[in-house]
């Protein structure tokens, strides 16, 4: 069995959708076993007879707008966040899934399972948008602003057991984003990361790629810091937004508006996959657990989606294999 | 009079199309007279009677592709290009108009023409691509990787001056991009530079701008590092490539068939307003003189359009502006 622990107060729809999101995971997947942590009285109805299910009563809530997300965790002794993620450091469960605040998430992994050994910084890790028809991971996208190059390794490795183990790609093609494709492009710090990824044997470095190539380039895996991850992610939802204003001004003849009817459709799909309210979970790697964070505004389905993401990072047995690779490398 | 020095010589559809957009640019404005560098046979025919036009001799090229730019100036003393920025330097010409690589145009603005006294870096600023029905200056796009917050504030005054000057906006709003919108934000770099530009005289400062508000924040003007600017330009381009793909997945029934035969224009310009070769020329700020990259790829309309913003910032003594705020800083 899988056992997972669930964050139940956090998100913009938390509890509601968060506890129709484990009910499909149920239905869904038969080996699943849950800690859930929340208002008790709210939980309990739901899973009446659910053998399945154990409810902790953790009533308080993280707020999603929370400006102190560290102090919060800190403080928040009994909040569902904080008791979720306490779950994972017990080993009373395998992995924790939440749609709780970034910051907070990333604060409560840090402070509260720790990073494994050897590991030097957590990277938060989506899949980008699927436009080009193909899945591909971006990291780090906002969990360290400031990064060296043996993070950036480190990052890969890691995306790389992930990606073998749980999306089934036998070797995954790695790329470094950068301004331009030849090698001894970008700053000190992609400089620096080509000669690394270029020599690990846990990577399969393919070289350079430009923002121009992010949905057309055959990588499996995007490397960068939190910072540049950060500020490409919202770009393409920047694009997404204004795409609005853009047809309005475009549709400006009979023809197109007939035109329009018929792929209004079309274009809510296109906004709607750059937007990162469909990139489902995004992966924290670098603690000693499974960590999922899903959207904060995840509905039950893209939830019981992130659940999934668990489910098979845990089966996949992803932290031990970087565990192994890391060895006993000196922590900083 | 306003004296342009033109590199003849450069860029994918050089010579032609940049002799077609001289001519054009002529035609539109009768005060411009044109120093025009490279290959005086093929030149002179085009020119017949012209007393606004003289021709230089300086038949080299610099490739497009060139892997060394920094050598390619230093050695090219008879490329047009070269020759050109030697005419600003010299005082022959108030600015230079250019399709040539990049990199060469920022070697050779640096070599040749030189920072203006106190100005520590130089940057290239295009327009963002116009989704969101207004124009916006990004920069640094690429000039420099690395910086410092006092090269952000400086870059800063600049594109306001030249935002009001050229583009007739009184008090334009200038925003930092970061990955969040609350002061406090970001990298170093954005910490320090928030603090330069919140403080500054010179400048209307808005505060972070984040990635998903590209093309619907109200600022006029977004400063970045050259590494970051770099990313996300490219990205709007790798979204625009993704288009195609996406639209081939989707189009999936005959209703959306026929939408599309009525959209395909829509599509098309979406597609062109998102790629770098319809933002039109850059600006190199920092130089001594004017300098403006038209892309790679110009036709002549696109040149012509490049030779407009280089007369529109000589009338605007946006150089000499930038002079008296500077004053006499120390230069490093």
């Amino acid at each position: 069995m899988v056992k997972l622990a669930v964050d139940v107060m956090g998100g913009d729809h938390a509890p509601d959708e968060i506890i129709k999101g484990v009910k499909l995971a149920l239905e869904r997947y038969s080996d699943l076993e849950f800690l859930l942590f929340g208002d008790e009285n709210v939980i309990k109805p739901h899973f009446p007879n659910e053998a399945r299910v154990k409810i902790v009563h953790a009533p308080d809530v993280i707020d999603m707008g929370e400006k102190d997300p560290i102090g919060a965790v800190r403080k928040g002794r009994n909040s569902s966040l904080v008791r979720a993620f306490q779950a994972v450091r017990d080993k009373e469960a395998s992995g924790v899934v939440t749609a709780g605040p970034t910051q907070g998430v990333v604060a409560a992994a840090h402070l509260i399972i720790r990073r494994i050994k050897g590991m030097k910084r957590v990277a938060l890790c989506p899949t980008l948008p699927e436009l080009g028809g193909k899945k591909r991971f971006l990291l780090d996208v906002g969990a360290n602003t400031d990064l060296r190059s043996e993070h950036l390794l480190q990052f890969a490795q890691f995306a790389s057991i992930y990606a073998r183990e749980v999306a089934g790609i036998e070797r995954p093609l790695v790329g470094l984003l950068n301004n331009g494709t030849e090698p001894g492009k970008g700053r000190e710090l992609e400089k620096e990361a080509f000669e690394l990824l270029k020599n690990d044997p846990n990577v399969n470095f393919y070289g350079n790629v430009e923002g121009k190539e992010l949905f057309t380039t055959e990588c499996d895996i995007l490397i960068t810091d939190g910072f540049t991850g950060n500020l490409v992610l919202k770009t393409c939802e920047g694009v997404a937004k204004a795409v609005g204003t853009f047809l309005k001004t475009e549709i400006n003849t009979f023809g197109k508006k007939i035109g329009y009817l018929f792929m209004r459709k079309v274009f809510k799909k296109f906004k709607q996959t750059l937007s990162p309210d469909e990139i489902g979970g995004a992966n924290l790697f670098g603690v000693d657990g499974i960590v999922v964070k899903a959207h904060g505004s995840s509905d039950a389905y893209a939830f019981s989606n992130a659940i999934k993401q668990a489910r098979l990072a845990v089966l996949g047995d992803v932290v031990e294999k970087m565990k192994s690779i890391i060895g006993d490398e000196e922590d900083d």
